[in-house]
């Protein structure tokens, strides 16, 4: 029981009234840790005379744990518990994204300026010379995040509406890491034909499409077609922004362990979207021994096509140096099939193959879970720069460059930099333009 | 040349340094107004031991004139004209809109809550219970800004992309006005069918739909489907956020001038989206002697559809107490054929059919043109009120409780309020809702 509550994350506010006297604190967080719960910020409210009002961030597994933990601080002396918040909830309210104006709109000379009358010599402009629409439209700046809601983290498909909290999520790190504006675009469709004929409709609103959390194999024929047809940047985010984050913590768990990537065998178990992504940048980057195992026979003869070899999951953890799980099935490696010194990244979110502690126990030299190899890591950084470039297609080239980038900013004995890490965005920013650059990944204007 | 130059609307900034001594000002405003062309703001930008650097805002007609009027200020003594900008096109650089995060993303629990592990736990709550899409996502607030560039302005078939500013300019006004996300859509394409498909299909994306500035005949059938088909509202601006403001106006011109709109003979010039909104309201509205014109037999045949006459534009001058112009062509409206008494309504932009003054001079008993009666009175209400009681339509009964709300806020003698009236879009915004609310325009949920 203890270490499935101490696993929570969900996380609530308690809002306390407690009687000033050095020690009820300390009294309450023991109470607290008494539960296995994890404390986060412990916030001082409001210092009266005779009590003071705490909020403090608890991280519990289940209501029911949270009933617990309230009833046990209840009963203390000096405690009253005010109020509980869920602080995941109350974050999403009203949404997590909105459209603004980039200008200010504070008179009749500002409105004539961005509106009519003012506003048509700058169409007149474009219609004249296209290109002006990178200098005096948002275009040059809006990715599309498109998602059909049937692979939405490691939830499959629960409907693209149902979805919308991570587009916004995405759009919301674009902004914050990029100054991207993230457009989520919403397809109740499973037909990829629908999706493609969409996304090809309304592409001329964007500087990029980024498809999400779109599953496996739909997602590939929409990445191909779009991708080709379109003369500006699609990418799966799924595929290739995991493929990024994870090819750079193999850089670095590599070089840890001593082993030498392009000559190791690599593992991939689940070959859905993110499995696939992650073969075919291993390929391209020079790995040329890959296993691999799914359950499903068109996604293992995908991966025999990207130049891997298709075996069982006992295979794969018996040979591999490196294995790279993304299955969405939590605890699927058990303990004993580590293989001893081998690197495992177990990804599928929120809940890993092996808990990175529990496989490092095992034998692993190295683990992490998909919280620490986090895909936001790359899609910034690889749609900034290849917006900044105008490029038609954000090839490999481009992704190893950010993958290089991102791995070089870790720190000492990470796999990869914090999501917030205040440079990496930028670097990555720059790695990716000038491998787009130099590979020729963009077209002539 | 007085007149054409004194209608000059390309904003420029001049930014020149004068030797301080009084009257240098006075000289330069006098030269600048010898030219026809009018003055905006005047900015003490530095104020030097010997010399001032003052920033002239300007309106003119062409580059030929910005030419002339600073080869005229040039040669003045003690002026020195240091730089020229377009300050249309500075404030369109870059683009007028972004999508921004709506909540802070500066620590590691701040990305765990907006996106994984924590976002999962939202989009589940909203797979169960999808009615809380409402309240934890932005969908309930973004309006897809849909254009397939066939109509923009009055500048015609310019193509989408050469329309984005005119779609920023709504998404910024929605932005500052009533805090609504505007998100333009570029739809490059002639055919309905795949207007009416793609908007089908991103739908789940948005609390409603605004079409904007597609061509008639196809504007009215894209309407009418997707209307019909989504659960969410959908308006073609150009008809009905035209109407209503026009509806506005007759309100109160026609009390100025003693008519009673109900019993009038509306004439409507122009029966191609606009002039259709505008009949289609005026009919609803209680106004049964319309007559119309239009050179296309097809827009005809519309108008008699709804009830109208269509007649010549000779008749219509002749005999109708109120005309409405939305042609595109500049001067269609001589002055010998102005009615006396008669209110007009020229609305093309950015040259209107005649000239308010003109035909005020020429026996109107009211008259303007598009710039003061402008749609963008009436969208922003019309949109929030809909999605504050979650409309599945805009109708009638809200589109005429709008325009009452409008008329009301005008100031004396004027037939609507600025656009910047600090109260008059939260009033319409309430009078729609009521509106809606009493007339069942809502789905239960």
């Amino acid at each position: 029981m203890g270490i499935e509550h101490a696993s929570g994350n969900i996380a609530k506010c308690l809002r306390l009234q407690l009687y000033d006297k050095p020690g009820n604190l300390a009294r309450v967080a023991a109470e607290i840790a008494k539960q296995d719960i994890r404390i986060g910020d412990v916030r001082l409210v409001r210092a009266g005379r005779t009590h003071n009002t705490r909020e403090i961030v608890i991280y519990v597994a289940s209501n029911e744990q949270l009933e617990d933990v309230i009833d046990a601080l209840a009963v203390l002396d000096g405690v009253v518990v005010e109020e509980v918040t869920d602080l995941v909830q109350k974050i999403h309210e009203g949404g997590k994204i909105a459209t603004r104006s980039r200008v200010e709109i504070n008179s009749l000379s500002d409105v004539r300026k961005i509106y009519t009358p003012g506003v048509a010599a700058i169409c007149k402009d474009i219609e004249a010379r296209p290109e002006l629409a990178y200098q005096y439209t948002a275009i040059h700046n809006q990715v599309a995040i498109v998602t059909n809601g049937t692979a939405i983290l490691g939830l499959g498909d629960i409907g693209a509406v149902a979805g919308m909290p991570v587009m916004e999520g995405k759009a919301a790190l674009f902004d914050r890491l990029v100054d991207v504006s993230g457009v989520p675009i919403l397809i109740q469709n499973y037909d990829p034909q629908v999706i493609i004929d969409t996304v090809r409709s309304i592409a001329p609103t964007f500087g990029a499409i980024k498809l999400e959390d779109i599953k496996a194999p739909e997602c590939f024929e929409i990445e191909d077609v779009l991708d080709a047809e379109l003369d500006i940047p699609v990418m799966h985010d799924d595929q290739h922004g995991t493929a990024v984050v994870v090819l750079a913590s193999l850089l670095n768990a590599t070089r840890f362990s001593g082993l030498m990537l392009r000559k190791s065998v690599v593992g991939v178990i689940g070959l859905g979207a993110a499995g696939m992504g992650i073969g075919k940048l291993l390929a391209s980057y020079g790995v040329n021994q890959m296993i691999g195992t799914d359950l499903d026979a068109g996604a293992c003869e995908r991966f025999a096509a990207i130049g891997g070899k298709p075996c069982s999951l006992t295979e794969v953890m018996r040979d591999a140096h490196i294995v790279i799980a993304t299955t969405g099935c939590p605890k699927l490696i058990a303990p004993e099939m580590v293989r001893k010194g081998s690197v495992i990244l177990a990804l599928s979110n929120p809940n890993p193959e092996i808990e990175p502690e529990l496989a490092m126990e095992s034998g692993a030299s190295f683990a992490a879970d998909g919280k620490s190899v986090n895909n936001a890591l790359a899609f910034p950084g690889l749609f900034r720069g290849a917006l900044n470039i105008r490029a038609t297609h954000i090839n490999d080239k481009m992704k190893i460059a950010a993958a290089r980038c991102i791995a070089k900013y870790a720190e000492e004995n990470e796999l990869v930099p914090a999501l917030l890490h205040p440079e990496v965005h930028q670097a990555v920013t720059a790695a990716v333009e000038r491998a787009g650059l130099e590979s020729g990944a963009i077209k002539p204007w």
